[in-house]
């Protein structure tokens, strides 16, 4: 079928007005009188609707003035400027075709509906403004961190979701099996026979692909990863799902300056990107979600963010720490309270965390010369706090070793990532982004159950 | 630091030549005298390595001689026009900084080793030719399929990887659970208490997102799905993996006409992007891999696909079944033989096989008016035979409930489904890639395991 995207016509207005056109959408409101009538249609290409004019020349005019929200049409007439009217130009039909009636229970009135209710129709609710913005904004932003890594060369690398290892050694993990639950096969020592699991291992569902990821860094020097990640943590917060998608950049013969420059300029090309293709649906954010939202993000995409070693960092926050609920000393894990402190109050703009105490970081970091603390970076941003964390990697061998001993890790389980610090270990480094959080951060969206189209939490797994 | 790319000294070589460089790589190999020596380094950003000369001045002159294949260096010098050698240029090596060396049994020797081999080593085998070729052109396919849809301004939409139902009632699934296998909970009246799991229900991994995807089609009008999906099918051949990713377009206001022309647009775009952005590679594959296949990829991005019917098809092959193992009737399936017949001998171009007995496919594709086939496409491409399977989706409310019924399927399952059909239905088609057969078709790899980064199989999940 021919049909114009009703956003090629608001885009090349020029190209269409005067010319006949045919448009496929779906109902959103409807004024009729006895002669005449207004149908306004999205077709889900573009956040603002399309006006049709239609009269009872039409052989179904009846048919159309009983149409009910949410119908599907297929119109066919010229697109007419309307220099007096709002909305820039309108369609005079020549024909409308009923793809598809609206049954009169359609959920999605025109009143305003929380987004609480909404989301028990998640499969509807992608029809609603909001919605509509936030899913295309998300799909913007997917697309702006391909085409970031991939224009600096980066090779876009997919690990593994089902995983025989626990990457971290941390989290809460989903097993993936085969085996009969009401039949557990067992053996005669009486553990689980996971020889009867289809990997003859146990398996779980992973919480990052970094490791792997750092194997193909030591091959194509700049690699990234985005793919789903799992965690089966029991919070029911604004901010945590069970399913999320992860960035995971990791680059060689590049140290803990290098990833911040790298994690900077990811996030200024994403907003960047996303005003420039959204501005319709950012304005919408900005008017009904976020009034001060355009504005941060404007100032973000233009600053230099800062940079602060941790150690500084709770010399400022123990000052104010009569402000806080968690008090600050140093070798505590910083607070949402605190992250937010220093990046809206202390600097008014991003800021970049460094050099945090080895105790609270994962065993991979690479340790300072001070022995205490090790060379990673988390970069926190008004509104939010922490959005990408990331660190320069251990790749002396012997230390890596050490450190795992020393937090009981067991060396074979990590025999692949010792072979990189052996077989032409080089200096390098790497982040994590949480997809939902950045979706959530450009979008001014508060919890995370509205930026995911089909959100996975605690007792809750629908469609 | 600034590194420059190899890839960029390549691509961009009068900028460079006569100018001093940094390069960090990996040693492919060495030459060496008393006085001098030669380094092949590859850095990983492009397929050709890079040679580097360095003599006796050096401070670490006796160190750099010593180093094994697969040491990591760091390289400072100008770049150096070799008009008489095979290689453009060199670089005369003004500092050679040994970031790692690499222990004396590195798996990686010079000699080659067979895929088999490599797969037992999968962190490592990205550092060889075949499979740097192979995982740069994983990523580049991946992003041209990005950029093929959202130039088009599809949606690019992340449907769940749990799900609580069986989305085609097909394939076996794997199970996601946190229950204690060893302590499986019961209820009362003796069945497994789903009430203590993550979920509060019996969770699975996705085999394919396309039942979401319609719901987003039906607000967005064209969108597209990329995500992995999982068959716990105990199947151990050369094309099956438990664990892959898929690319599931779906398109409202379109018939299955549109699909087929969305298909062949984006296999010819995908084609002519990896071979404008990775000549080396795919001239590498076509000398070591597989002869003709250059020539191949080259004619199906020229050629019209050619279209037959099934029940043309099926009278087709009928002529030949003494030269199949498998004879051919109309209502069997069409098996890989029989797709290479087609495609290979009768058309010798790609072919969509359209209008199936609705008996072989799934229950949501739309009934022809004959009653008997359905509105399905199956593309066929030589040397694989099937590559995407799509259709036209059933948009009837009554029809589909009616198929549903003939198929025993529960209709409470599928309610957010028939929500579709209700509420503004709109014709609407969509097709299934599996993404590693065409990383295997346009690579011209045999095995499923040598284009995943780390294949998950029957018994087997490493790493």
């Amino acid at each position: 079928m021919e049909l114009v995207n009703i956003k090629d016509l608001f885009r090349n207005e020029s190209e269409y007005i005067g010319k006949e056109v045919t448009v496929g959408g779906w109902l959103r409101s409807k004024r009729d009188s006895k002669t005449f009538g207004f149908l306004v249609i999205n077709d889900g290409t573009f956040f603002e609707p399309l006006q049709v004019v239609y009269g009872d020349a039409l052989d179904n005019f009846a048919e159309i003035s009983k149409l009910n929200v949410g119908a599907a049409v297929i119109v066919t007439g010229v697109l007419t400027a309307t220099p007096q009217a709002k909305q820039p130009f309108e369609i005079q039909a020549s024909e409308v075709c009923v793809e598809g009636n609206s049954a009169p229970d359609y959920p999605l009135q025109k009143k305003r509906h929380s987004f609480e209710y909404l989301r028990t129709i998640s499969h509807l609710r992608p029809r609603t403004n909001t919605f509509q913005a936030v899913f295309r904004v998300r799909s913007l932003i997917a697309y702006a961190i391909h085409k970031f890594f991939q224009e600096r060369d980066f090779v876009y690398v997919h690990t593994p979701l089902i995983t025989g290892s626990d990457c971290e050694g941390a989290g809460e993990m989903f097993q993936v099996t085969t085996l009969d639950l009401d039949q557990v096969p067992h053996t005669e020592d009486g553990s689980i026979d996971f020889k009867e699991d289809f990997f003859g291992k146990p398996t779980n569902l992973t919480v990052s692909g970094q490791l792997n990821g750092e194997t193909y860094a030591m091959a194509f020097k700049n690699i990234y990863t985005f793919g789903p990640t799992f965690r089966a943590e029991n919070s029911n917060t604004t901010r945590h799902a069970a399913e999320f998608w992860m960035i995971e950049p990791e680059m060689a013969f590049a140290d803990l300056q290098d990833d911040m420059i790298l994690a900077e300029s990811m996030l200024k090309y994403v907003i960047n990107y996303v005003l420039e293709h959204a501005p319709e649906e950012m304005a919408f954010f900005n008017q009904f979600v976020d009034k001060g939202l355009l504005e941060r993000l404007q100032h973000v995409a233009s600053s230099d963010f800062a940079h602060v070693t941790y150690t500084q960092a709770v010399e400022i926050l123990e000052k104010h720490n009569e402000e806080f609920e968690y008090k600050v000393s140093w070798g505590c894990d910083l607070q949402t309270e605190h992250e937010r402190f220093l990046t809206e109050k202390e600097f008014g703009r991003p800021v970049f965390v460094t050099d945090y105490p080895k105790e609270i970081k994962a065993f991979y970091m690479k340790l300072n010369d001070d022995q205490k603390t090790v060379a990673a970076m988390d970069c926190l941003v008004p509104g939010i706090g922490e959005i990408i964390g990331g660190s320069q990697r251990e790749d002396d061998y012997d230390k890596l070793v050490g450190r795992m001993e020393e937090l009981g890790l067991n060396k074979e389980d990590y025999d692949f990532y010792l072979d990189l610090r052996k077989y032409g270990s080089a200096r390098h480094a790497g982040f994590g982004l949480g997809f939902e959080r950045c979706v959530m951060y450009i979008t001014g969206m508060g919890n995370i159950r509205d930026v995911i189209p089909f959100p996975r939490t605690v007792n809750n797994c629908e469609l």
